[in-house]
């Protein structure tokens, strides 16, 4: 609550002017609106919030290291510069999160000038629901500091919130990016389904942040390629095969190429699904160009970037709300937790490696859609279900010497769990796409970083608790 | 502007628990927020908003007339009653509007219990752009009582915001619905492309409201049919048969019944795609039973019921922000003003009569979905372009001795101005819908109504004001 209450607090103590230093200016106008009305300020957060508002921390800087920088950069060898002229200034939407600091560093490592844009809500959600990173992470100016530091490269950084469209668009003037890669919505399922709040949240939070997003491109720069996140859920589980976001349809003796019919199935997926077909649309009425990388479910936590200082570390997150299935199978292998599998456990998905999503954003960068395409790409590398990811981990922990068991328990999910799955995956793999595949890494980049981590996992975070049935009006608290 | 500030002041000063008088507390959170962030309320207006709320008006009465009060009624003649006992009790969102407020009267008429939930931001919006409807309509409060003289039949009153869903809560719980119809959305594709602002409202509003009845059903009346309008636009303009809302696709030799492609072109027609999104996965998640009615373009004003009175007539709007094809033409033909044809004119689209309208909304709710199933009616009568339209304006103006010119305008909107066009709407005629066809209803029921108001026209408000790539982030005043 305190966390709640020291976020509503700077809305209505800050300067407007004051963009870049809204570090709490997290929830949204809904979540506020609501806030002002049941929520009093008590007078303690009050003044010290008004306390932080003294002591504002700012993290840009000229962005491109001189030639003798990198030169004195002891990692100067593995710099791999030369991006295309054309797409060299990557603003970064949600650069502290899972695969926005992946990307971030990676982009910054090959050279592009990189701005992390971020309001650190995903940190403050892990205060609300009680929950943390099995892997200890810094913040968000320690990591840009390190990574300065190592790389010899800046990260400019600007923390707001892009559904304030003043604060976007003095982002958007001040770095004048010629990318937008946009992780910046709140991207768990369960979240969205913990209560009417949070699902209203989910979908005021990413739908209006990227129709922001359309809007400052729009207006500010107009050839900027919008890579946007989406998601292979917003296609949900047809009984044909899924293509990469286009079907070409023969019908009554006539035919069309049309969207491909999307049935996501939460409120998170949704908003993804809504983000789809407003993007679109901007590309055929304004000429934006964009392309939606339709990601499967993200495994690992390594990178080469995130490896060289531990600073530089990813989040890994176990739990059952922003826990996604393999890393959350590997961490209940590492601590002798049965494998618990969602009712019958052949529910089938993408699945794809941290190292292949921070490639896949920056083949989609080096390539970028033409004005007015929208370009859609399924964003995976092999396609696995439930029971095959269980037996994958058990196999490989008996490697190791561990004894894991699976478990079923109540799927909290409405979703199939026996069903037809084939999805198209090849215009990544026609960029040059080069796959890690989950055999060749689930013991180095998942099992085993589970494993050296595990006396910080907290086993009250394993089970899922949240039920896409009992979803209800009523505020809900999650923290255990 | 000062419409603006009086209603931002209310939620500063209402007390939370007084919902039903919120009477101007119409703008959504997110323009809320702005305008607490940029908005101050003058002191003057601050004091009008708090003497106001001195004097709330709440029309809530008991709802079933007696059988002596029927009998009493002069028009007990015409009273239709007799509703599945099932479905008697209406909850009509947005029963201030257009369609609205014929379809509360029919229903009424026919025997339902009807309530009406509004924020009259439909109202505001007339102000704030300078648009008034063609004929004159009186207050809701009036409208209300008179019908109440006339028919002897009690129309419940909630004025609030759905989007406040401690208000919503508070309607459902009281009026305690088995349908509920949600007319409560901003429904103008040229409003939602005017500024950013606006279609950022556009969106929160419709998508937030919708999401706030689903919880609703949900949370207080599980059973309750929702009866949503969607709109014939969400299909946009394929190059194959328009299926009604689903279509059974065979690919790589499998084959599935999907929901149909969407393609809107506007904010506003997107924000009903998301809607249609959100309410299908609700349908499955809860079993929600929900009826999507994809209407066409609606034309006419007069109703059985809005003709009883003058203080019951409906709004007609003729302005190029919310004025529709048909209406715009056969004020143009009445005063003299060339009809504007956007572009070439080969844009085909489904109309009805709103005399269709509440036609099919009683056929929906007398028929209601199954629990869990989503079901899309797609609902108009007929097919024009609209050169189409003009034709027939132009011969029925002729009859009457009006001398009819026709001009193309630079097309504002953007899209195809020549297309295939065909689109099933059999359902609801297998429910027994009869059409009132246009030959037989253009000249009664739309020009010579044009006729009767013209000196009421404002020729400013004909021609389009609003540019689909002209759009901007910059807030836009549109007022003459």
């Amino acid at each position: 609550m305190a966390h709640f209450a020291s976020a509503y607090c700077n809305i209505n103590t800050y300067p407007v002017t004051k963009n870049f230093f809204r570090i709490t200016d997290s929830y949204s106008a809904i979540s506020l609106n609501s806030a002002l009305q049941t929520h009093r300020c008590p007078k303690k957060i009050f003044e010290s919030c008004k306390l932080r508002q003294q002591k504002p921390s700012i993290f840009r800087a000229t962005a491109t290291p001189t030639s003798k920088e990198i030169e004195k950069n002891p990692l100067s060898g593995s710099f791999q510069g030369d991006p295309s002229s054309k797409s060299k200034k990557v603003m970064i939407i949600g650069g502290d999160g899972y695969c926005g600091w992946a990307t971030a560093l990676h982009l910054s490592n090959k050279g592009y000038e990189v701005a992390i844009v971020d309001n650190l809500v995903r940190r403050l959600f892990d205060h609300q629901l009680g929950l943390e990173s099995l892997t200890p992470i810094t913040s968000i100016q320690n990591r840009i500091q390190r990574w300065k530091s190592i790389a010899g490269r800046t990260i400019q950084l600007y923390i707001g919130d892009i559904c304030d469209f003043e604060f976007l668009s003095e982002a958007f003037k001040s770095f004048d990016p010629e990318s937008v890669v946009h992780f910046g919505e709140q991207r768990s399922a369960p979240f969205s389904m913990i209560d009417r709040s949070r699902a209203v949240y989910t979908q005021h939070n990413n739908v209006i942040g990227t129709l922001n997003v359309l809007f400052a491109i729009k207006e500010f720069s107009e050839e900027c390629h919008l890579v946007k996140l989406g998601t292979m859920g917003e296609y949900g589980t047809p009984n044909i095969d899924i293509e990469e976001g286009y079907i070409t349809i023969t019908h009554n003796g006539r035919t069309d190429t049309l969207p491909y019919p999307k049935q996501a199935s939460s409120f998170y997926h949704l908003s993804k699904v809504h983000d789809s077909h407003n993007i679109a649309f901007t590309c055929k009425a304004w000429g934006i160009r964009a392309t939606d990388l339709n990601q499967g479910v993200v495994y690992g936590v390594r990178t080469d970037e995130t490896e060289m200082h531990e600073e530089l570390c990813n989040r890994f997150d176990y739990d059952g709300v922003f826990g996604t299935a393999l890393n959350r199978f590997c961490v209940q292998a590492a601590v002798g937790h049965p494998l618990t599998v969602y009712g019958k456990g052949g529910q089938t998905r993408g699945y794809l490696d941290i190292r292949d999503t921070v490639q896949c954003v920056e083949l989609a960068i080096a390539n970028p859609a033409k004005p007015g395409e929208f370009r859609v790409f399924n964003q995976f590398t092999e396609q696995f279900s439930v029971n095959d990811l269980a037996k994958l981990v058990t196999n490989a922990g008996k490697k190791i010497g561990l004894d894991v068991q699976t478990i079923s328990v109540p799927n909290p999910r409405v979703e199939a769990e026996e069903h037809y799955y084939n999805a198209k995956h090849t215009k990544l793999i026609e960029l040059g796409l080069q796959p890690h595949l989950l055999s060749d890494s689930l013991l180095d980049s998942v099992l085993n970083f589970a494993i050296k981590f595990k006396d910080r996992v907290d086993a009250a975070q394993i089970m899922p608790t949240v039920s896409w049935k009992k979803i209800g009006a009523k505020p809900r608290t999650v923290s255990v």
